[in-house]
């Protein structure tokens, strides 16, 4: 049995869901992978909390699922402790950082707590974003220095391993192409303009059921998608790209009449990044709200699909969709990544 | 630079296919992955070439065009010298078995080939199903034993990383069932039908086009799909699933009328193998043509396309599909295996 202590930063949708998720996986790991999996430390915005013989996972989520803060868990919790000092005091293996989203501030404070914890080496599994759009290369040399793994599936598309199916499985092509459909929003809102709903109110209704974010701009002007594109660009393609260079347009360049004509020919619009091998090698990264027609390989994603199309010159054309009825499979890739690095 | 020796047996459409593709691929995989592929010998029905300092694919790939044998290497080659013993006689890293399956000989010579390089030390790249449905867990446990690796992506779905994606991206969750459509002709056969192709001339076009092998049954019947579902039972799901375990129904179970009016009403039929778990955690195997609604993640498969649908606890649905227009991408999981072993 292999013991690997490990420190979640950050509680929101993605680290509280897989607090709820891995309690009850504590069966399987032990049986098919010889694996104990013990949270010694979590921190939320509001504080956090650290015990070396372990926190409760399942306690944990409750006191999120309450609207409270780690910094209440008892006997380990501590207010205003943040999550850089919880990672730099931590005695852990791995350190799972699921921030949310934060550019505007240079990735922080999820940047420093993964070169925090690769320097004291410890292996990083990050579903953020924003650190590997900031520093993808100053991360990935840091890892290798340090002599620890660093993995991301959950950057791209939630629970598909958009980056893992490109990175492995097409090492040796060269891939010329590669499309991908990797947020719901944008998708589930153009489908109500379509259907003839009002910007405003689909807004509105996709704000109730939590499906966009208070910063809806990151969503429908492209930002969310172009960062997944750059991280897959640099992943899969090892191609520098950054979100600079990627020709971005959101999803009101396309108006509502356009929208309803395409539904009436069996299309639909997608918010789709494309990456595109140009004759020199270089890549065009592109972001921008997408005609599909129903053969195209995206062109029938239901309002719970993702998807990513590689286009290659030795393995064909690969297509990869998830169905993802909630946040739980986003979640997970914290699991599917950490089992990587172990071997298991 | 790593120098790997490699071996390949088998040099019919896939062997000699990888040949043709794999000189192409040398600065490549000199750049990007510091990778020097020295093939030192090679075996077809006819007799082998074996040469410590490399053989040339191109020359190999050549000689098999021109309908003739390996054995025919200026040099090199050698009439009736046969794969087991070239493999015994080679010094080499690796052994790509590409011999045609031959489950009526126990997959002979294939298994012996297998059997013996990992007694030298070899890993292997299986991308013939034989071996694997007939001794799965012993040629597993015999790498484990001999400290090599053993890899056969190509065995199931083409090129398609059917097996990668479920083996890898899925650890952690139960999966509740796999379905799979991982054979061209099948499909193919069975949409001339619907378009009122009588039997024998669909069989007849679809032979005449190199798409249905001399022993149809294999194909038709469902054997080739049930040894794939076999290799992804085991593989995947680690079921200790055999060829006598699978339901099997072959296309002919389904008549012409149904075919056209399964057509007339927007739906396809293909050849689909699944694993269903059951309440006791053991999994029900089948192949049967089945009836698939436009709906269904495989129910619009082109004629070059095939895939794979998992349905999980923790992942969601995830669905991979490719288009493979020639057997090209097929024989090019061996160079993913190959560099999947050397962590490239």
């Amino acid at each position: 049995m292999q013991t690997i202590r490990y420190v979640l930063v950050g509680l929101g949708n993605l680290g509280r869901r897989f607090c709820e998720v891995i309690a009850e996986k504590t069966p399987l790991l032990r049986e098919r992978y010889s694996l104990e999996l013990v949270l010694v430390g979590a921190a939320d915005s509001r504080g956090a909390a650290y015990d070396g013989h372990g926190l409760d996972p399942r306690r944990v989520a409750q006191l999120k699922r309450d609207g409270g803060s780690v910094s209440a868990y008892p006997g380990a919790g501590r207010g205003g402790w943040d999550a850089l000092s919880l990672v730099e005091a931590a005695d852990a293996d791995l350190l799972l950082e699921a921030l949310p989203v934060n550019l505007d501030k240079g990735a922080e404070p999820g940047l420093s707590c993964i070169r925090a914890a690769m320097r004291q080496g410890m292996h990083v599994v990050a579903p953020d974003k924003g650190p590997l759009v900031v520093a993808y290369r100053e991360l990935h040399d840091l890892a290798k220095a340090n002599g620890v793994q660093l993995r991301f599936d959950g950057t791209v598309a939630g629970g598909l391993p958009a980056i893992n199916l490109g990175a492995r499985d097409l090492r040796g092509a060269i891939v010329q192409r590669i499309e991908t459909v990797p947020n719901l929003v944008t998708g589930y809102v153009m489908d109500m303009l379509a259907d003839g709903v009002a910007w405003d109110a689909a807004l509105e209704r996709a704000r109730a059921e939590g499906v966009l974010e208070a910063d809806a701009a990151w969503d429908l002007d492209g930002w969310d998608a172009a960062a997944k594109l750059v991280i897959l660009a640099n992943a899969v393609l090892d191609y520098p790209a950054t979100l600079d260079g990627v020709a971005r347009s959101g999803i009101a360049a396309v108006g509502a009449e356009e929208l309803a004509s395409a539904r009436r020919e069996g299309c639909c619009y997608r918010l789709l990044a494309c990456a595109e091998r140009q004759p020199d090698g270089d890549y065009g990264l592109s972001v921008a709200p997408t005609r599909l027609s129903p053969e195209h390989p995206l062109g029938r994603l239901g309002r719970k699909q993702m998807g990513v199309v590689y286009t290659t010159d030795i393995y064909g054309v690969i297509t990869a969709i998830i169905d993802e009825p909630n946040p739980v499979p986003s979640a997970m890739t914290m699991l599917r990544d950490l089992l990587d690095i172990y071997g298991a």
